[in-house]
């Protein structure tokens, strides 16, 4: 008995079937003496379908409307599963972003939660509705309706645990849990039962589709008690904690984003201060980086690599392309036939052996490293992308090879 | 130059080409130094699509819900419709219900305009913005959305216009204007250059779909300058006014309606205050009664016979039959084959010949009549519905053989 914040996904409520079922698991959680704030996504491919109907009007709309529009997206499941729980008998109330006082800066579809009015939702809560909420949705200090980006919802369903003190905020998805690998890719992929919000984070930012990174980084901040499960089983999913058993295990996951381009900016001149104003200007034209490589180059000069989602790519390059002449640099070179591999866990910072394992694993496929990145818990490489499925299947087999039942 | 609104119905904005054709009426407007409000419905079949959808998760959902999901119509096709003028380089916003300032009653589903609190929208307009309003739904006292009804956003655009005293307001439709009969049913039909509110009254209470009724009364109240215009074709529409010049025409139009079931308690006593009783709980059960019969029955008793929509009749007879013991009534009887057709004319007022025409049309075609019932400035008459669309034709032809060309 308790509050609880259960989220699903697009997936989850994609037709009339499925929406009955995450009645039937809400309706259960309340039945129990719960109280229970639910968070949905728009259905299965509506907010693909809203993005080609508006490219149809405006290849190159405004945020702001943009977000008008999708923000529709779950305003049409909240409803859908409102009325699936009230069939069912149940007292039910859908709020949309704004009425259920999510407060976000204006920095249209990619828009960041500052705060969360308490008032109405506490309001139903009161008086015993199954409160349900949309996700990814918000708005901001005009009275303007803002998104909070893919994989916003996760974040909108976390950050509503913390302003609420939920005892559980439960992801549903329509896989197992966390896995050790995408499982479409890896036979031997296996679910975890647990995983830290560091290794989490890690792999929901390196590909891994199951969590939104900024949610993860919200649970660990707040120390939420937050589950990934299944919404089609009923069984135990992964749990996402602060620290986690894992002495045995000395990777928690292999993650392969394909969405990356490398760009390189060849032959700087050798001063200082040339890549905090590289770096800063891409920061303000919001181009987020992520591996950055400094190398030597011939004659004295350096070269700079670094990496940028595929979307950014063409943003980036016309940025360095003027700046290239005042930054002294000889050429800028794009690649995006890459995809950048990666193993977390928390267990390498005590085992140096990880990054050898890796590299072994790979020279046995044949397969090429372009790049190397590393932190505490996480080692990425950049290889070509027709190597990606191998490479990946080769390193979890690598590391798992004690794991796999 | 003045201030314009526009309103446009879900089929002139049915898909891309039509949100196009729309922003350039649009855009056309300002740039000859107007504000423009814009109103819009939901795109085409939009809200029938959802009206299904609801049903196939629960066929008997809240109201509350149902409006919630209906209004994501609006946000959807204003925010299209915005990407389309931004597209043409025009500056736009695109505000919901709530967002405009539209506040309701809690009557779910056919909710009333309280007010509109012009702040957002004076701003917006100010900075010279074109301002899209989703049309049709608005915001109750405890900030949920409600919806107005079907052709609510007619009903939003006079109440815009009367709001921001507007110099005019245009109801852009697929059709040319108002008509004297349907064209689909009467080939000689033609399009009235004017028609007054009281007649524009009638002929939308009377079925004509061009107009909603709660938008004439509302444009009459303010006086608001009132043209119905095609989205299609750029020719003039039909001026709805105070007076017109109508010597010339004895009837405006004529209009079918078949959504109509009549019901009769038959063998009441002859006492005072039975039909007050039987109206005043109708009445209580949201129930509107359009035409209303009292006859003498047998043996000193009376029979009262009444029309209601058809989506009300099984709540009509089930009231009925509560209270049938406590009315002293014989028999409840209730039919729905049957359809009702009117004409409506100010010109009738001073010729006192227009209801025998009315009949001899319809004896020469052979076409009983039920029950009749007239007003100032309209007669109605109920018939077998199989003679319906004959019925019209006659009629029509029979006043509109001088204007025919």
């Amino acid at each position: 008995m308790g509050l609880i914040v259960q989220k699903f996904g697009g997936s989850s409520v994609a037709n009339t079937e499925r929406i009955q079922n995450v009645a039937r698991i809400v309706t259960d959680t309340y039945a129990k003496g719960n109280n229970v704030i639910v968070v949905v996504s728009a259905q299965g491919d509506t907010t693909d379908d809203f993005i080609e109907k508006a490219a149809e009007v405006n290849e190159n709309p405004s945020k702001r409307e943009m977000d008008v529009l999708l923000s529709a997206g779950e305003q049409i499941s909240m409803s859908l599963l409102a009325m699936a729980i009230e069939k069912l008998g149940f007292p039910v109330k859908s709020l949309t972003g704004w009425q259920a006082g999510f407060l976000t800066d204006s920095n249209y579809g990619m828009a960041r939660i500052r705060r969360i009015n308490n008032e109405r939702i506490e309001n139903e809560l009161g008086k015993k509705n199954i409160v349900i909420v949309a996700g990814f949705q918000g708005l901001n200090r005009y009275d303007d309706i803002t998104t909070l980006g893919r994989g916003g919802s996760d974040t909108s369903a976390v950050a509503l645990a913390a302003a609420f003190h939920a005892d559980l905020c439960q992801i549903y998805t329509d896989v197992d849990g966390v896995d050790t690998a995408d499982p479409r890719l890896v036979k031997n992929a296996r679910k975890l039962d647990e995983i830290s919000y560091d290794e989490m984070l890690e792999l929901a930012t390196l590909g891994a589709q199951v969590l939104h990174n900024r949610s993860v980084e919200m649970a660990k901040k707040y120390g939420i008690n937050l589950e990934v499960v299944s919404s089609l089983e009923r069984k135990p999913g992964t749990w996402v904690k602060e620290v986690t058993d894992v002495e045995k295990m000395l990777i928690k996951g292999v993650a392969r984003d394909n969405d990356v381009a490398r760009i390189s900016i060849i032959g700087l001149e050798d001063k200082p201060g040339i890549a905090f104003r590289i770096f800063s200007i891409l920061a303000a034209k919001k181009i987020n980086v992520d591996i950055i490589l400094q190398s030597i180059g011939r004659d004295g000069t350096k070269d700079i690599s670094f990496t940028v989602s595929r979307s950014h790519k063409d943003a980036a390059v016309a940025v360095l392309e003027e700046i290239k002449k005042s930054l002294g640099a000889h050429d800028i070179v794009c690649e995006d036939n890459i995809s950048k591999i990666s193993v977390v866990g928390a267990g390498m910072q005590s085992n140096p052996g990880v990054a050898s394992k890796m590299f072994e694993a790979l020279t046995d496929a044949n397969i090429n490293i372009q790049m190397i990145s590393t932190s505490e818990i996480k080692i990425s490489v950049l290889i070509d992308i027709a190597d990606s499925e191998r490479a990946v299947v080769a390193i979890h087999d690598a590391f798992m090879v004690d794991y796999i039942k």
